[in-house]
C-alpha cells in the first residue's frame, strides 16, 4: 500500500498550525500531503499550496470545492482524508462536508464552535461510519501514555487526587491582542463561549481523563477576565470531582506572565504518585512515600509499556519534543486509516487516539465550565451528553 | 546586655518541634535556654532539661510551677520570653499564663485550638502589652523576604493571581497514624477543627498574603478525608478572592504520595510573576513575558532588599535551610524583646515577624475553610476578626 | 522548483541512524526520498525501500549500482543527493562515489574511518566542486545557534574556559557487546582507532568550537578501556588549549552508568558565562557575576539571532528535539543545494551547516586523541591539516 | 557533663568564616563559646568578644595569650578546646601552641601554609595525643555521608571514574582583588602555593577520597592564571588516578563567572553512579543503566546508613544547608572530646571526620598539583608523606 493521501483545510500562509500539523504528518514518512484549500482566498490558496510543492490543480480555491473535485479523482488518486487547521468556527462545517464527501476526518481541537455542533458531528461521524481524529497534542507525548498505561495496572493504586494546569502569559497584556493568534481567541463569534478554557482548559481537562482513565463528573468553576476590554475568561480555575471519587484541581490561565506551554499534571493513588509537565517532556517523575522517587525517560530501547513503546523514536537522552507528540497522533490516526482500507483490526497501541467521543466531553467541559462559574452553587453537574 | 533567657514549654523526649525552636534559636548565639517545662511528667521533664545542659533547678515540672518560680526569680536571672512547642491545644493556657506573669511569648503555629481563643489571646496581649511572636516558618526564608519586598515595590505589578500550594504525602496512609507526629494531628481534641487545613493549609495563607501584601477576603472550600476512620480532612482544595481584587488557588494535601513539604508560591501581576518553592529555597525566579527568566539566588553579599539581607548567612552556593528560616523569626523576636527592653525602636527589618494579628487571621483561616467546605453556595466570605 | 529528491546508502531494517535521517529530511517537507541501497545483502535494500513507499526499480543491490543507475537518469528524475548512514568504515568509499558519479553529500558522523581518507575526501570535494555536509547533530539545536550567536557578538567577553563533556552509560557492560549497535563501534575495522572519542568525544570537540568560535590547538589526552575485552578507548578525559588562549576540558564516556545522551558545554568569558545541556536542549543558561542567571528558551516567535530564529519551529514551552535539530541540518544543507541549483547565494543562516572542513578536523582530533593518549609528555599539539 | 567549651583564635569583626564557626557550633547546643583571641588587635579582640556575649576577661590580646591564661584556669572552666579560624599562615602556629598548651584543636581548611608545616603539625599530634579536626565541611553533608555509605557496602560496584569539581565565579574580575575575602587568598604570603588550589581544589579532592574511599596516586594538572597581575593560580583541570585503578577529572575555578560554590562529584563504578551537588544538596541521584534514576533525599526519619542519619536534623522537604552540614564537623567532634574525657569509645558515626590524616594529604594535593603543573611530563605521583 503507498503513503496515506492527506488534504489540508486551513494552514495557508501566516498561519501557526497548519505547519504543525504538516511536519507532524511528515515525521514518519507514511502520509502525503496531496491536496489543500488552506486559505478563504483563492488566490492565498494556490500561493500556498503550491509553496508547498502540490499539483496547482489540487490547489483548491474551497473545502467545498475540494470535496468535490476530490470525490471525483480515481480512487487510487484522491485524499484518503482531511486534515482541518482552521480557526475554531470552521472545524464543524469543514467536518461535516468531509464526512459527507466521503472523506475522513483529522481535526484540530477544540472539535467545534460549540457543544450543540460537537453533538451534531458526532451524528454524523455515526451515519456515516468514517474515521474522526482529533488532536489533543498531549495525549502524544509517550510518558503522558506510559502514565497512562502504569495507571491503567494500577501502580499507583486507586487515583485519589489530580492536579492539571496549563498556564501561559501570552495573553496577559492587552496591547497583543490584535495578533493573528491572539485576535480570533478572543472573540467570541470564531473561539466560541470561552478563551482560556476553550483553549487550553480543555487540553488540561483532557490530559488528566486521558491518562488516569476517568471522568470529570463535577466541577467548581471559577473563571476570570483580567485584560480590560475582554467578553471571553483569560484565566481560569475548577475544583473537579471524578467518577471514581477522586478530586482535582485543574488551573489554565493566560495571564501568568512568563509562563510558556506549561501543561503539568500531577496525580496521587493510595500506592503511589506521578508528575509530568510538557516543557520537560522526556522525565515521568514516579513519587513513592518509602522509597526513593524514579526518573522515568524517554528512551527508545527501554522498558516501557507497549502504549509507550510505539510513541518513541529516539534512544534516551535525545529527546523528544511537541513535534513527536503530535506525529504519534497522525501515526495512530494513520493505522486506523490503513486498518480500514486493509480490512483488519487497528493495532492496540493506536487505540488511544482522541475521537469523536472525547470531542463532545471537550466541548461540554467547555460550555459547562462557562455556565458553572456564572453560578452560586459550589457544584455543577457536568452531564453525559 | 547579655543573651536573652529562653524558657521552654513542651520539646522534651521525642518531640520533633522542640528541637527545631531550639537549634534555630541556637544559631546566632543571641539566646541561652534557660529554664523549661518540657513535659507533662515531671521525670521527663528534669530528665530532658538536663539533656540540654539546664540546671536542675530550673527542670519545672509544669509550665505553672515554671511561670511562678521564674517570676519569683530577679529580674536579670529570670527568663524574658517563653517558647511554647508543645501539641496545638497546649498553646492557648501556655502562653495566657505566660503573658500572665509578664513574660513574652513565641509560640509555635497554630496560635490556638481555636478561633475564639485566638480572639482571647489577642485580647490577653493587648491587655498586657507584652510581645507575642507566631513562627510562620516559611516567612524566615530569605528569598521570601525578597519576594516580598520585590512584590511592595511594584515589580510585578498588581498581583493578580496567587498559586500557593503545601503537599505531603506522610499521612497517605492508614498505617501512619500511630506515630506520635500523626496520632495528634488527626485528633480534634488536639488538633482543633482540621487537620490538613490547621497543620498545613494555614502555613500556605499566611505565605500568600505575607509575600503579596495582600488579604484573603473569601474562600471556595473543598476539604477531602481520603483516609478510612478519620474525622478530619486530610487533604483540602481553596479557591481564593484577595482584597485587590487578586484570584487564587491554594492548595493543601497529606495524602499526595512522595511530597515531602512541597509548600510554593507563584504569583502574577500585571507586569511579571515570580515562583519560589521551600523545597529549593534558594532560588527565586522571575517571570517575565518578554525576557529570561531570572535566577535570584542566596547571597549574604548581594545586591536585595535589606529585609532579604538582614536574613542571610552564607554566601552564594552555600546553601540556607529550614533551621536558617527558623533561626530568622528567632532573630526578629530577639529584637523586638531587646527593642523593648533598651527603649529603643524596632529595626525595619525585623518588622515583619508574624504576630498576634496574623495568629487570629490563621485561626480564622482555619475555621471557616472547615465551615464552607460544608456549604453548598460557592463564596464564603472571611470575616474579620 | 520540486522537493529535492535524496537517496540514502544504508539505514535498512535494523538499522538506527538511517531511520532518524529519514524522519529529519522528513520533517520540513522540503526533501523526498527517491531511491537507496539500504543494504549489502540486494534483498534486503528491496525490502527495506519498498516498506519506505519506494518504487521497486530505484532500491539498488548496491551503492555502486545506485550511483551508476541514478546518474544514468533524466536530471529532472535522478536524486539531487545522498545521504550516507552506513557504519562508519563505509562513509569514504560511498561519499566518494557519490561525488564521483556527481551527486552531492550528506554524511553521518564521523566523516571516514581514518585521517588519511578524510583528507583524501577533501581533495575529492574540492576536485568535484559538489557538496559536502557532515551531520554534527547538535549543533542544529536552536540554542547551540543562540549560544553561537552572542559567542560571536561578545556577550560573555573573551572565552577563557571551556567545560564540554558526553557521558553515556549504555556500555558500562560487556554483556551487551554484541548487540548490533555496539558491536561495530567497538571493533576496530569498522569504528577506526577509536570508540569513545570517535563516536561522542568528537562531538563534544566540534560543539566547542562550533559555539565558542575558537579551534583547540593542543590536547593532553587520557583515554581509558574499562572493559575487559575491548581494544579501544570507552571513556576518556582531554585537557584543552585553544588557539586564543582559553583552557578547556573535554570528557567522553561510555562507561558512566545512567547516563544517557548527557553532552553539555559550560563556557566563560570575561563578562560572562553560559550552559547547554542537550537533555534539557530548549534552556540556555546565562550566568553572571553580579546579576542573576537568566533562562533564554526555545521560542519561535523570541527575539533571537537570525541565526537560532531560522531554526526554530515552535512556541516557548513546546519543546523541540533530537530530530528537529537533525532536521535543521538538513533544511541548512537544502538550502545549499538549492541555492546552487537556482544559482544564487546561499542564505547566511544556513552557512554555519558543517562541512569538510569539520570532518577533517574531526578525523584529526580522533586520530591524534588517541595518539596523545599514549605519550608520556603533556602536551601535543594537534596539527593543521 | 557540661557543654564543650570552645576558645577561637580569629573570627573577628569583618571576618567571614569566624560567625560560619560559631553558628556551625552553636546549632546544637553542645558546645559554648567561653574565650577568643579574635583578631591580633588586643582591642578589637575586646570589642568582638563582647560582641559575642564574652566575659571580658576572656577576651585575649593574643592566642599565645589566650592559651598561657586559658591553661592556668581549674580544669572546668578553661576551655576544652581551640577553634581557629584565621587566614591560612596563621593555622599552623596557633595550633601548635594550642597542643602545646595541651588543649584540642579544631581547624579551619586547609591545616597549615605548606606541606611542611603539615607535616610538622603531625607529628605535634602524635607527640601530644591530642584530638586534632579539620572542617572539610563538605563532607558534613548528609547525603555525601549516604553516598559513602553506599559505596562502602558496594552500591555502585567498583568505582571507575570521577569527575569532582569546584566552580566559582567570584574571583573573575582584578576589581574584586582588594576585598577583604580576595585580598588574602592571592597573596602567597598569606595562601601559600596556591589560590584556587589551596582555597577550593582541595575541598573537591577530599570530597572525592572521603566519599569514594579511595586515594589520587597521580596527577596531571593543568593550572591558569587569568587575571592580570596575580601570581597565584585562579583556575585549574587536574586528571586523577586513584589506587584502585579509577580514573578522574577535578576541576576548580575562581574565574568561572556566575558560579558560586558550585561544588559537585559524579562517580561511576561498574554497578551503578551517582551524583552531589552542594547548591541542592538534599538530593542524592543514583544512577542505573537498566532502571531509573532514583533520588535520595535527605529525611531525619528515613531509611539510611547510620553515618547519614546522625547527620540530619530535619524531615523530608525541609532543606538542611551549609551550617548544618559544618554543625555535624563540631558534633563529630564534639563527640570525640567527650569520649576522651569520658573515657569512652567514639562513636562509631563519628569517626569519619577528617583530621590530621587529611591535613596532610590536603597540603600535599596542593603542593605537587602546582608542581606537577609547571612540568611537561603527563603523570606526576603523588608522594605518600
Amino acid at each position: 500500500m503507498p503513503k496515506l493521501k492527506m488534504g489540508m483545510v486551513g494552514g495557508g500562509e501566516g498561519a501557526f498550525i497548519g505547519a504543525v500539523h504538516r511536519m507532524a504528518s511528515n515525521i514518519d514518512g507514511q502520509i502525503e500531503l496531496v491536496c489543500g484549500a488552506f486559505s478563504s482566498s483563492a488566490e492565498k490558496s494556490q500561493r500556498s499550496g503550491e509553496a508547498l510543492f502540490l499539483d496547482a490543480s489540487r490547489c483548491y480555491a474551497s473545502y467545498q470545492e475540494m470535496m468535490d473535485k476530490e470525490a471525483a479523482l480515481p480512487e487510487d488518486e484522491r485524499m484518503d482524508f482531511v486534515s482541518i487547521v482552521t480557526p475554531n468556527h470552521m472545524h464543524f462545517p469543514v467536518a461535516v462536508a468531509a464526512l459527507e464527501a466521503g472523506f475522513h476526518v483529522m481535526s484540530d481541537k477544540p472539535a467545534t464552535l460549540t457543544l450543540d455542533e460537537a453533538i451534531k458531528l458526532r451524528a454524523k461521524v455515526e451515519e456515516t461510519g468514517l474515521l474522526y481524529g482529533l488532536t489533543h497534542t498531549y495525549t502524544g507525548y509517550p510518558l503522558v501514555r506510559e502514565a497512562k498505561a502504569r495507571v491503567a495496572k494500577d501502580d499507583f493504586g486507586t487515583i485519589r487526587k489530580v492536579v492539571v494546569e496549563y498556564p501561559q502569559g501570552w495573553l496577559a497584556d492587552a496591547d497583543g491582542d490584535d495578533n493573528k493568534q491572539a485576535a480570533w481567541r478572543i472573540d467570541p463569534a470564531k473561539a466560541g463561549v470561552s478563551c482560556c478554557m476553550g483553549d487550553i482548559g480543555v487540553h488540561a481537562a483532557n490530559l488528566a481523563e486521558y491518562i488516569c482513565g476517568i471522568e470529570i463528573t463535577d466541577i467548581c468553576s471559577d473563571l476570570n477576565t483580567f485584560v480590560d476590554g475582554r467578553t471571553l475568561d483569560d484565566d481560569g480555575s475548577v475544583l473537579l470531582r471524578f467518577n471514581n471519587g477522586a478530586k482535582g484541581v485543574l488551573m489554565a490561565s493566560q495571564i501568568s506572565m512568563g509562563e510558556e506551554n506549561g501543561i503539568r499534571i500531577r496525580a496521587y493513588g493510595d500506592k503511589g504518585g506521578f508528575e509530568w509537565r510538557q516543557e520537560e517532556p522526556n522525565t515521568l517523575t514516579l513519587k513513592w512515600n518509602h522509597k526513593p522517587a524514579e526518573l522515568v525517560r524517554t528512551a527508545a530501547y527501554g522498558e516501557f509499556s507497549a502504549l509507550a513503546q510505539a510513541a518513541m523514536r529516539t534512544p534516551a537522552g535525545h529527546p523528544e519534543g511537541y513535534l513527536e507528540a503530535f506525529a504519534n497522533l497522525y501515526k495512530d490516526f494513520s493505522e486506523h486509516v490503513r486498518a480500514r482500507k486493509e480490512g483488519r483490526d487497528v493495532a492496540e497501541t493506536a487505540k488511544t487516539l482522541t475521537g469523536i467521543k472525547e470531542a463532545v466531553r471537550g466541548m461540554a467541559f467547555i460550555e459547562h465550565v462557562v455556565k458553572a462559574s456564572e453560578e452560586d452553587t459550589k457544584w455543577h453537574t457536568l452531564p453525559q451528553y
